[in-house]
């Protein structure tokens, strides 16, 4: 396969999009990190980047002057193969590069990788630059979800955009979809692109199983607080229970409680909570005592994959029970890209679907997502099986 | 059925096999807790007899009198449904109630208990009583390695006792089992007893693998260690490798390198590694290491119990790659009871197999044992899949 | 001077003491250590006889045979020029050595000790063999208060004894003692023992000022509970307003409010509040508010050392405003000596007087205790000044 | 007193030079709090502001318009009195305000005071508006380290700026001032401004001394490192030495052994240790250690008082032997002001003279600086004493 012009779009067409992203930006905001699993625009502006210079343009561009030689060590991430790093939680501690000479960086990358294209058919870059180009999607949802949170962690709070639609009103009636006993098959299973981790199609025995047509609701999650679910120790694992007692949680991430309302900060602003559209901000914990609490569970990944094609789904990422691990035959990459799947495949749990903040052609029904039980920045939600 | 005369040896016979491990022990050594996991073993005496205090005698022992009513807030654990407790971390605090107290209390208990049994005969009371001696089985296992590491960790290095065999030599030729791809059926299966967990026979779908005759032993890991095992980050989960940098881990526990030469503490004291017995006390992350250092993997809970009667186990608890995850239809029990597996089902790994500390009748081909990636103090060992 | 009879008894008399104040204890309550702050009471027994054969037998005592290599690192404290020594957190993590082993060692030396006194009337003993001495004495008093915090700690209160009059009643009328303006001399002025930080007599410039009579009381603290003094910011310190918040402190250590009424822990159990009696176990911080609160404030250890002949002192070690600093011409002494004292000199508070766990013979008006300001284990009090 | 042209001067001016201060600054270096002792250069901008909204403008402006309710949540600092406050550790965390509405807030404030000024001559504003003047001044010497901090910790090492001259050479021979024994007047003693902690002017006594004509130098810093200053225990506090151990420290702040070389970060960028330029940037505790190192001591703030006319100061902040305490006779101011100095008056040492970075007109002879014993962001250094 060579290089087309359609991946030359493929690849432009991503790069805008994360500074489109940030379009609505002080250039303050793009320096802090409030929590250690956010990390500043900035960063992801300038760690995008450094991946084609580093994995593409150093060894592909003949001729190719690099940016700046401290960039690398300030935009590695955790490719422990390439050298030393900043440490994670030492990002926003950074004012320098400025935001304008991150910027003047990702320009000069762009225009070297164009410049590339039309000289360099070869097509042992195909897989490396697609994957530099998902990396990067990959990075504008990360990117979405910390510029939300630095801003909703603002006492402030102030608004991102009005155009933003978070919250999708799904007024939609509970219905239970049966499958049935039996061998299926999961994993991708095409030519497109996938991560390393769908890779491996294979059986899996499945036992009948119900599973809900639709997410759980603000105004079910409203009952289950209203009903004690905060506070009943029996519905959680041991150490989500230790979690909610260290951190006082008491609701879902970015709720306020003004007066007896419920409201929550959205990407446009502080907003009463919308009863029909679907929860988010929560944590697997959480999650899970729910489920417990209606007499439910969590679906397994796989339960979920041979499900998906009877509900709609792509606005919350779905919180499975399935702990993130590798499917059978699973092989880590050589080098540097070994980096990117296996080395977290443990304590972490799988997520399926898609969110509001997921760009257009990054997710598919094989997508396995994964985070530590405790995380809620992202646009998290999940559906009930039994 | 009804309680028999066998069960009432069963009880007995435990109640005294927990006195006879403490046997070696100065007054001294049943008080201290020298890191959070490891429990006081006057604590395991009093908390093991505690529970048939709480669940058996209070409610059914007519005219029973409570021994001391602060024993029970000294002596629970995690039955949170039962009341106020002391934290774990504080189980080393506390000198008193004294030695000769909580055995007075375990005789006070048992003989309470031999009453109830000649006087009541209700059938109600066997699967509590089943639970009881079996849950006092599994803290035999934890008192003896606990003891071991109370010594252990002082540097006086004291002898436990100088008959007990921890290491058997497995001088075993390295040989693959082979089985089949198809669909397996997993999960206890007989009238005897079992714990919630390993309840619900399913059907699994295993692709063909391979399984190792053999655990792994101390030359071949040394020969990882020789390696360089512990400074390839590239062989480690991220969260295994910072574990690793951030205690320093350089070995497996208890070993000592004196001038150059591999040592152990083993429970007969300090002494050289023999080359031949199966590693022990390692955590998952350090199996993981090896079995990618190898170009192996380590099996499932599935492929072990599948493949587990054409080995020989039962002197290691085995990890395997499986994260401890209810089975499918399981159901938590009802109130306390129903706190001693289902809340413990996340961020940790199942352990397949039984080990040297295993009382005997305690473990079986479908026992599911389970601890969080990095704890090593148990007699934790692997073999290898592909 | 050569070492005289009377010295040989006030040694014996000494090691006696010490042996003394552990007989109402469990094998047990030799053993733990609840907070970093306290040592197991069997540390102490072996530290104080390690500092006579590690500085008199060692050297001393032709043909001494070291009781056992190991206890050297096991019963060092501070003394880095010494060598290795078991961290301080540590020190309740140790089963052994047994408690009737660390006897067998006081036994050994205190016997070698007689032994060399027979032996080796060398004067040059005389200096160190005063300082191990009154280094016991010291730790005599910690040994109890060690004792009362691990016993109050545990849930059961146990009785200590019921001879030990912890809270003599002071039903003393408030007067002021007023002091003039002028040169006042500071610090030892005999032949008799003193430690190095009381050495360099010296002149200091008092101010004129008052200083009461009396030790405040525990109906005086109660007064100042009442009227919200843990509540009120502006009473504290900024540093000993963090403390009051992250520590949620609400009152002296070891009280507790039982139905609305204050009971302590004292080494006779657990008892109503004696009103009339002095307050004690309280932190400087606390000190300090309840000063500020009666508009008054703490003496200077000068202003308490020129007044001391005016009023009764030697129940509670008395908080002073001075921090704890040489005085002019201090001179450290060489060697693992120079560390008892010098060493401390910065960030701790002076207290001045003495406690009712005090040895006789071990304290005097010129002697200089001193503490961090958060401390509230030893039997600590005040008296206001203005 | 009225409120005169030259007090408005004063204060114009002083507005001017903190901004004066951030004219080298990116938008990007105003929002970062690399460790919680440094705030973000826009908070003090904003903070010293609100001190005039809030304790003029807000009181004695008539018809005054508070800019925005929520700034005094985000820039009040530890006036516990006035209201809630982001906790200092999170000032970093807050991208908005943005540095534009900050002047913006700032040209507000600075405006209505001028209008207040050219209405209100009451002599009741004088106090409050010289300590608003002050505290700013103080403010600007923090800023300016701050500042220095913030790129001295980038990896890249920015200039602030090539004409800031951090390190006055000092080559004087060292001599001693000898002072005799005697009564000495301390503290503030004139109608000009001081703060409440320099008043109480008071006799001291001083026993008879010698004091360093000059600072210690690199090059005798470099000579104590030499040898091995960092590496003997004992010549350290326990406190300093478990500080030195915990914190690696192995020279000053900003130090950097590029191979062999001593070098250090200054305003200026990068450059070679000028060997006999003051040391600068080194913790009480380091100070201390070198003075034991030579057989010297610290001089106390009463004895730097006594002999600052005989020498030259005003470069470094000069470390003494003195805890900060309160002077005999000081009394705290009511309200908020009261918390400016009083509560702060434990476990920290008083700095006397004045730095390169102290705004003219803003030390003397009787100002009492203090900080914690182990920082070193300050541009600290200190003479001798014996």
């Amino acid at each position: 396969m060579i290089l087309t012009d359609s991946l030359l779009d493929f690849f432009l067409e991503t790069r805008k999009h994360t500074e489109d992203i940030c379009t609505p930006l002080e250039i303050e905001d793009y320096v802090v990190q409030p929590i250690v699993d956010v990390s500043p625009p900035k960063w992801h502006l300038g760690h995008t980047t450094w991946f084609f210079e580093e994995f593409i343009l150093k060894t592909h561009a003949k001729g190719y002057q690099i940016f700046d030689e401290d960039f690398s060590f300030v935009f590695n991430s955790y490719y422990e193969t390439v050298g030393k790093r900043v440490v994670r939680s030492d990002r926003g501690n950074l004012s320098r590069p400025s935001v304008q000479k991150v910027y003047d960086y990702r320009h000069y990358v762009t225009s070297a990788m164009k410049e590339l294209f039309s000289e360099n058919q070869n097509q042992d870059l195909h897989d490396v630059l697609e994957i530099g180009i998902h990396h990067e999607k990959q990075h504008q949802e990360l990117l979405l979800t910390d510029i939300k949170f630095i801003l909703g962690n603002n006492p402030l709070l102030p608004t991102y955009s009005n155009d933003f639609q978070e919250h999708p009103i799904e007024k939609q009636h509970q219905e239970w979809i049966s499958l049935e006993e039996g061998i299926y098959e999961i994993g991708h299973n095409s030519e497109d692109f996938c991560y390393d981790n769908e890779l491996g199609r294979h059986k899996v025995y499945l036992h009948s199983y119900e599973i809900s047509n639709k997410l759980v609701t603000n105004q079910e999650y409203i009952d289950f607080i209203s009903a004690g679910g905060y506070k009943k120790f029996d519905l959680w694992h041991a150490e989500g229970w230790d979690w909610v007692l260290k951190n006082k949680i008491e609701a879902p991430l970015y709720w306020h409680d003004i007066n007896g309302d419920w409201h929550y900060y959205s990407l446009k602003g502080l907003q009463k909570v919308e009863l029909d559209a679907p929860i988010t901000h929560i944590s697997y914990f959480e999650a899970f005592a729910f489920a417990q609490w209606k007499g439910c569970r969590l679906p397994t990944e796989f339960e979920w994959e041979a499900a998906q094609r009877f509900f709609p789904w792509g606005k919350r990422w779905e919180w499975t029970e399935s702990a993130y691990l590798p499917y059978p035959n699973y092989t880590k990459a050589d080098g540097a890209l070994g980096e990117y799947n296996g080395k977290f495949m443990v304590n972490q749990k799988v997520l399926r679907g898609g969110s509001v903040a997921t760009p257009i052609k990054h997710t598919r029904s094989t997508y396995r997502n994964f985070f530590q039980t405790n995380l809620r920045w992202q646009f998290t939600g999940f559906r009930l099986a039994k």
